[in-house]
């Protein structure tokens, strides 16, 4: 039965859509009723959950009540002769399920919690959207326990999430270079650089569509990067980062979703890695935590949530790869004239 | 001068063994003299580990005093000008690192902490060496999180850690079986399961380096597998593992280490797993402990160890590895007549 839905949502959403994610839709519709809750408990990217809900809504498994998808009692039934059961969460409440603590980062981190007062807020255009400053901070003690934060030289392509600065206000890496097409995040980094005298800290206006300049190919130990998640903003963004890189050893932080990105495109991203030379060391699921964008009205997936509801808390998450180079690898660096920003699983555009 | 050193102790070992690896264990160096210690923090092979220290000490980066192996001036002076900085460590210490916590299945913990108490002790002949009580439970934990627990067809291949009895004592899989070829493990497991009823549980005398019966392939929604990590090992427990999934949409839980496997071998091994038609969706580094076995002076480590000093502590660690199939993969079922337990970078045959 589920397995003719996902067929069907398959041929409507052109995204590869299997019976597991019509199972843990429903899973996820057992506990919660609030579609960005559901987006985030099922791992099932947006415009699959919204069109396997309208699916359901058909067939009379769930009912729209205000702005509340609630399961039916025939979709209870159903999902229960399924074998299929509510969803579960252990994550733990002291790390948020990131595995490391910002104990070890405690003035850093309220220092960086008062200068990330007054940044640049998120914008459409470029796909903004950044995450906590407790994510923020969580990245940079994972980078400093494997070894990518004291004396290295790190990259980070696209900064609203400030990690490149907060990477800067720790004063341990050799350098840091935060390279972004937004004159906001360079001029708001500038300032902050200025006052607290982050001599480390570099800015550098750069279009990732275009091919890195040669001065920062081959030049970096670490890169972190949370890219469009398109084919082509994956090239634009990680494969740029990985052409940064010295040789063996080096590392890349990449941010990758389920809200955007099925698992079929996650395995043909994690070929590309492994083709290219590198190895994946860590897949951390909801490392990273969004901070609602104040745009999201005018996304797609506000167009595609069935009854027009607005978040409740954070719903888009990430997971966080950590790769590293092993040996020879490949540097891409080709102009890029495509779209980075849309396709059919997109929906913050 | 440290890439020096890797390429010589790459000659030495048959390892691909990189500059990043001499620093790594430079690094845990400044934070512990103990050479079991070195090898968890440090993340590098065993033996790798074992020659890097030979090398130093050669060169006088280290001396032995008694059972410690301790950074001489002269090394923390090359380290500090190689830019080397001490090991940190962030690990969260309420989940372990694990990313999720075992207080859902307190009851049942309680229970199964009890119930091991007289389980087999750790073989050597099978290279066997088992998780603590709360890494078995946190598997169960993050299985149910995933989906992968309440109504599902679960089979263990190789069940030194419990987890098969863990899985049945939830009540919650459809049918739970265990495979092994040691005797001991499944009367243990046997007597527990008429002990309490539990209906839900099989086990099943099988050697892995034989094909799977019929009865078992294509018949599974998740596995969990420990394999022995040598590629025939891997092939035996975690290929086949793969053949005994159903289709889309289903999971694997496998065990890898840094102890035994080299990065470049991880990256061989994802390939694999990418190939075969699956997707990596965890990989969550030192989720599993495992508690010292007694054989541990008879092996290989101990052997490599220059100081041979007893472990204080839990020091052999594994990252979980949760895979899925998405559409189409291979079922590989072949026989095998290597050694499945040995290659240059094991130590704990």
């Amino acid at each position: 039965m589920i397995e003719v839905y996902a067929s069907e949502v398959r041929k409507r959403t052109n995204i590869p859509v299997f019976a597991r994610d019509v199972e843990r839709v429903l899973s996820a519709l057992f506990v919660t009723s609030d579609f960005w809750e559901v987006v985030r408990y099922s791992m099932v990217s947006l415009p699959a959950v919204a069109s396997i809900i309208d699916l359901l809504k058909r067939e009379d498994w769930v009912g729209y009540q205000g702005e509340n998808i609630v399961l039916t009692e025939k979709g209870k039934r159903e999902a229960e002769r399924l074998g299929i059961y509510p969803y579960r969460r252990y994550t733990c409440d002291r790390c948020n399920g990131r595995t490391v603590t910002i104990d070890g980062f405690k003035d850093i981190y309220e220092d960086f919690l008062k200068i990330q007062e007054d940044r640049p807020e998120a914008l459409h255009r470029y796909d903004q959207g950044y995450v906590t400053p407790e994510t923020t901070m969580a990245r940079v003690a994972l980078a400093d326990m494997r070894g990518d934060l004291r004396g290295k030289e790190i990259i980070v392509l696209g900064d609203d999430d400030l990690v490149g600065l907060a990477l800067a206000l720790t004063r341990l890496p050799k350098r840091v270079v935060v390279i972004d097409i937004d004159k906001r995040i360079l001029d708001f980094e500038n300032r902050i650089k200025n006052e607290r005298g982050l001599e480390i800290l570099d800015l550098k206006r750069v279009d990732l569509r275009d091919p890195l300049p040669d001065d920062l190919l081959g030049k970096f130990d670490v890169f972190f990067t949370d890219p469009a998640e398109t084919l082509p903003g994956f090239k634009a963004f990680a494969y740029r980062g990985i052409a940064t890189l010295k040789g063996a050893g080096c590392a890349g932080y990449i941010g990758l979703t389920h809200v955007e990105t099925s698992l079929s495109k996650w395995r043909d991203i994690q070929r590309f890695i492994v083709e290219a030379g590198l190895v994946i060391t860590d897949i951390i699921n909801e490392f990273n935590e969004y901070v609602n964008w104040p745009y999201y009205r005018s996304t797609r997936g506000w167009e595609l949530n069935p009854v027009k509801s607005d978040p409740k808390g954070i719903w888009y998450v990430s997971a966080l790869y950590r790769v590293e180079t092993v040996g020879e690898f490949q540097r891409w660096n080709e102009p890029l004239a495509e779209d980075i920003y849309e396709d059919e699983e997109s929906s913050t555009t």
